[in-house]
């Protein structure tokens, strides 16, 4: 195993869950791991406290003029782990089979953060310095939706004041394929409790006569989309910017089928909303998800009950221009319109974040093409959306006025957020040049990118 | 605390939950002490191996000619303890707090169980025998629809002849009324399990495309009911036989209000099918109940996922001359002709009974209800129905040519089924001696309740 290696397993051992407050000591250890690590290689770094998990800053040394000011950033928490039991190794003791990383948080996001970190420490070893002003800036609360970071940047926008933000968070279409990404969807979450007898009721005893949590529950979760797929909540595409034609044509042309979705998903058939193909709905078009559904008894044989409460996580993806806040309005007023008699309904809001969407023909994007070209022997990169949302991406650019170059790794099957998460070794070393070729790109192409 | 409430104690710490295969040496043993305590008393008593949960079986001797034999039915075997963090004690440690026993069972049955075997104890160390041919029947699965006690009967039909049953697993009223109960719903029961994606996806990558299960065992389980409340699977009312007029009439004068439900239930509201009341819904109308609906991440916080499966337990409550199998043949039939593409759906059955209804005036209802009287200062019984199923009474009927009485002594508000189950002392010392009058009346009434 290479050095490089043997600190990524390091940095992955941590149970770095940010949503789970029984593993925050596991998320401060990591922070203080990372902050060694970058001081060892020869930056200045600093773990700042948040009124959540810590967010750790490093540079490279004062500001030189002449040449840009990038900062990079990436996330140390990871998602939970569960279901645990169908994993086929352990989340946090990271194992190689075949060339591949199988641990949480291998692909998402510590393997490409650490890329980042080890591209850096190769160029100040063997060059003596890096050719751009380089900030990194890593959080641990990525997956609870940055609740600190927006207010973090804002107190810190003089330091951390940047020409261009670099982030790799996101994926590849393909193996060998390098990818441009220039949007991503938004996201709002919410939680809706139901509350209705004081306690579970024998379901003879009772049933007839009481409004029963669980069937409210699932009528308000059925109640998001209509027969055809589309989301149902009145008003929820109004602002929705539609896809220009260049896009459709060019995700139409991608090395990617409808069966390789199939596969990769396990799914038996594709669904979705009409009209739209399968890339364009799960990169450029809204969603309802329901996270989570719960109620009454989950375990084995049956109980005749009628369940005393309910709930339901719901997750919406969003597409530019749509507003995280008033996508959450319609949402509640939509369900609070459903009038359940017999239960009391309360919802509460989650994270969110808007969707992001950048020119990629500017001079930031244009350099950043040439490096992804650079890493992979010439190869042209595809020029795509994601699904996902890194809510962070809009807000530097509200915030420190900068555009994000989405460089991701990521394999369609490297299972983020779901068991078995992996990442092949040889991504993770393509993630090292691209560093390499990155800072040079941005620094050789400072004249044009920053007019 | 008095020898027959050590008893009872004793009989509350078995955790004899049926339906929890792990706790199967709890229910073997608690036949076991039943049975050493039936032999105590001085009867005859077996335990007979089934391919589930023992049955016990006790008798005071041989039949003697010119008496009636009674066979008395009950069950130790409880509900599952969960939701356990909602009680105020252990469950199977029983607690006696101002004259009411607080236990899992303390009601349904073994109180109301071993108040019949003290009473026969007490009428044979008093009187030195029995006025009736006695025979105890006691199962350990009634809790999961009995599902090897037909055969049982069937096999050992010429031992178990009788002339009527009897059951203490019903309910009062209320405190200090009578009640005799001459009807019963039924029940069948179905789980519903959706398998989508081979894992749980990311729902910003992959959401749009693929189906989420938790939104398809939603909309099945919204689609059981319209919006009026009234079940909405076809042919669902088709045999119901409906409400005479005289038992309308009798429960509308029952000492019984929709507030007392409201405070039971600890409900906000009362709901349920248009046209019937409060009572008529939950004892002679049929019900559609989620007992639980699960999937995806029901954790604290959030997880942003599809999940890959989703389950959904239902159970209905049947009225004469609903059929259990065909009800279920229809449930099946509904939720499969909703064709969910991209998810495999498929259905289990689970266990069922038919509902029951006797003449509430025929010769052994009175001699129960003279009993009852006698038991309680003289009151007048009420003639009630009941909600829940004791499905092997209608099986008592088929298999032995026996109706059966239902005397039961629970309180709306012992909690059954539910966490902090509770029977009051008073109850269990009006079992033990409703069970002498009983046995005494029937004796009595013998010649004419046999026409």
């Amino acid at each position: 195993m290479t050095d490089h290696l043997r600190t990524l397993f390091e940095f992955l051992r941590f149970p770095s869950v940010s949503t789970d407050s029984t593993r925050a000591d596991a998320v401060r250890d990591c922070a203080a791991w990372l902050d060694r690590k970058l001081k060892q290689i020869g930056l200045k770094s600093e773990i700042h406290q948040t009124p959540g998990h810590p967010v750790v800053v490093a540079r490279n040394g004062e500001r030189l003029v002449g040449r840009p000011t990038v900062l990079i950033y990436g996330h140390y928490d990871v998602q939970p782990e569960d279901p645990i039991d169908l994993w086929h190794s352990d989340p946090f003791e990271p194992e190689l089979r075949d060339g591949i990383i199988y641990a949480r948080g291998a692909t998402d996001n510590k393997g490409q953060l650490l890329a980042h970190v080890l591209g850096v420490a190769e160029t100040i070893e063997q060059e003596g310095e890096l050719p751009v002003n380089l900030i990194f800036l890593f959080e641990g609360e990525e997956e609870v939706g940055s609740p600190n970071l927006e207010n973090f940047l804002r107190e810190h926008a003089t330091e951390l004041a940047c020409d261009v933000v670099a982030v790799s968070d996101t994926g590849m279409v393909g193996p060998g394929v390098p990818t441009f990404t220039y949007g991503l969807r938004g996201i709002s979450c919410l939680e809706v409790d139901i509350v209705g007898p004081s306690a579970d009721l024998h379901s003879g005893v009772w049933g007839g006569a009481v409004a029963n949590p669980a069937s409210v529950i699932a009528r308000l979760a059925a109640s998001l989309h209509d027969a055809q797929g589309r989301v149902a909540i009145p008003g929820f595409y109004d602002r929705v910017t539609p896809l220009e034609d260049w896009e459709r044509q060019a995700w139409a042309d991608l090395p990617w089928t409808d069966e390789e979705t199939l596969q990769h998903t396990g799914a038996s058939a594709l669904v979705g909303e009409p009209g739209f193909s399968e890339l364009e709905r799960r990169w450029a078009r809204p969603t309802a998800e329901i996270n989570g559904i719960g109620s009454g008894y989950q375990g084995e044989g049956s109980k005749t009950i009628i369940p005393a409460r309910a709930h339901l996580k719901i997750s919406f993806r969003l597409v530019p221009e749509q507003d995280p806040a008033e996508i959450l309005d319609l949402a509640e007023a939509h369900l609070r319109a459903q009038h359940h008699e017999g239960v009391t309904l309360s919802i509460e809001r989650g994270h969110s974040g808007s969707a992001y969407l950048m020119d990629p023909h500017c001079g930031w994007g244009k350099a950043a093409q040439l490096a992804l070209a650079e890493t992979f022997s010439g190869t042209e990169p595809a020029l795509i959306r994601e699904g996902g949302s890194i809510p962070i991406v809009q807000t530097f650019k509200d915030v420190l006025g900068a555009d994000t170059l989405l460089l991701g790794l990521a394999l369609p099957d490297c299972q983020i957020h779901a068991p078995n998460e992996n990442f092949p070794v040889e991504n993770f070393e393509a993630g090292i040049r691209l560093n390499r070729s990155l800072l040079r790109c941005l620094a050789d192409g400072f004249g044009d990118a920053a007019r």
